[in-house]
């Protein structure tokens, strides 16, 4: 008996990425424009915002599946602290929204079983089934995804660790520069203002009053530009401290690092490998098998489609 | 049927503690001084190290059933990097000891079931059985230690988070601060040198010269004295630094701070609520359960009697 259809939908602020998956592999994507940030920044209050978001998901859902009838369940990676009943408590990127029931309320409007879980521990489920292939008997894996901001994501026996309030590894506020570049969050010198697309951007526009586009920084520093080096040592010098709290924290052997910014990967390695070791203690220096991730592109979705088939018992 | 008796024992640099419990109750104590690390740091090699340690703890062990023949089974708290199976990889405090099977050979040699876990894995064990007696249903619980050094503890879903080379929860070997004193473990600006009994007389040595015992710069603070105010300040300011790296990465909402040094509460907690509230995110503030520990003086030896306890299925 073939497995049924499995759609995997990746909620950003701007775009919904949809996926059609049969156990690990996609059949079909999607891509829909929804500006779901902008609905909640513009809606008159939470109740507007939520049934705003909850329509758009619905309908994604509802239409994709027209198109593939033999889908049996959603699993949805969200930008927010969820807990383990699918409950959204609060999400940063998308204001508005608090202790909505996502995955009761899509549930009944669908019909469909549906998971939703934080985008990166999707992410990081996503790596985990891919790493657990290689290695089998693969019990934890730590996930640290770079992109417009730094999300993780923490595979504890095989499970996504949310922690009591969904906000577990919040890796991109550990605060690595005290009194430094100001956050979303109210602090200073979090992590993500830092090692993600948008603090390495910052980094190079205040070094030479420029502001190009991430993947230019990165041919520049190629290319030997030293202040687009610079930037990019910046990133990898931080986040080696960041992920050496994380690992004296958790002792976690296995890393995987996503995101769109890994794609830059050659440009902050160097820095990002000297200080992590370099700040190890020394029973754990040498021990980490820290690499790139496998699935920098569709790892929310494929991970929140994985999650919701192994619910279901379909893999 | 009335329970068995368990031995509990926690390992010292200098004293082994010894604690005959029935359930959580210790019905007998007793200290030995054993010297553990004068007896490491002399000996010839690794593997007479090992053999003095073995016969030091065996000793112990034999001479207390000899005075309690009901004891059946051993639990230790000891200091270093633990595997679940009993095996110590390394202990910082004990030099000379590398992958000594402590569980099994201390089995062979008394005849009883001997659990050896991480000490301060063993005392967040304890705050854990007793916290869990007031809110059943309690599954994690996060322990840091404040003594000559600084140790941490985790229990996830009711048992001791180890990590893949026993060396989670080194929260003592945080760098807070960058560049800052020099650590044992070879980094610098380690929490244990600003937040331990040590680091904290090390404070005030800093600023006045003098070098009281830790329970006299306590005074001195509660009478006003504002170098050792200071110090005490120091201590909570790097030690709410690292508790919110922790619970960013966690999320565990039971914090429990045990230790000889948590004795000075009063001196150095209103500094470190300041700095943990300002540098949670805003979605934990507010939401952590902050207290001093239950069981400073017998947790770790009762943490080990419990878990050897719940091993056995006596409790």
């Amino acid at each position: 008996m073939p497995e049924g259809l499995i759609l995997g939908m990746d909620v950003g602020g701007t775009n919904l990425r949809l996926g059609v998956f049969r156990g690990g592999d996609c059949v079909a994507t999607l891509r829909v424009e929804a500006h779901l940030r902008e609905r909640c920044l513009h809606a008159e209050n939470s109740a507007a915002a939520e049934s705003a978001i909850l329509d758009i998901l619905a309908d994604a859902i509802v239409q994709t599946r027209q198109q593939h009838p033999e889908i049996q369940g959603v699993g949805i990676a969200f930008p927010g602290f969820i807990q383990g009943d699918g409950t959204l408590l609060q999400s940063p990127n998308l204001p508005g929204l608090h202790h909505l029931a996502l995955g009761t309320a899509l549930r009944e409007r669908c019909g469909l079983p549906v998971l939703v879980e934080n985008d990166a521990n999707a992410a990081a489920f996503g790596e985990f089934v891919h790493e657990r292939s290689r290695q089998p008997g693969l019990e934890h894996l730590l996930y640290v995804g770079l992109g417009t901001g730094v999300g993780g994501g923490l595979i504890l026996h095989g499970q996504p660790w949310r922690g009591a309030h969904g906000a577990a590894m919040e890796v991109g506020h550990l605060i690595v520069v005290p009194g430094g570049r100001r956050c979303g969050c109210g602090n200073q010198g979090c992590l993500e203002q830092y090692a993600s697309a948008t603090g390495v951007k910052l980094s190079y526009t205040e070094r030479t009053g420029h502001a190009p586009a991430l993947p230019v920084v990165a041919r520049l520093a190629r290319e030997g530009n030293a202040d687009a080096q610079a930037a990019f040592a910046l990133a990898g010098n931080t986040l080696g401290q960041a992920l050496a709290h994380l690992l004296k924290v958790l002792d976690v052997s296995v890393l995987r690092l996503g995101g769109g910014m890994s794609a830059a990967w050659d440009c902050f390695a160097p820095a990002l490998q000297k200080r992590l070791e370099a700040d190890l203690i020394p029973v754990l220096r040498g021990s980490v098998d820290l690499q790139r991730g496998n699935d920098d592109d569709q790892a929310g979705m494929r991970g929140a489609a994985l999650l919701a088939a192994a619910r279901q018992g379909g893999s």
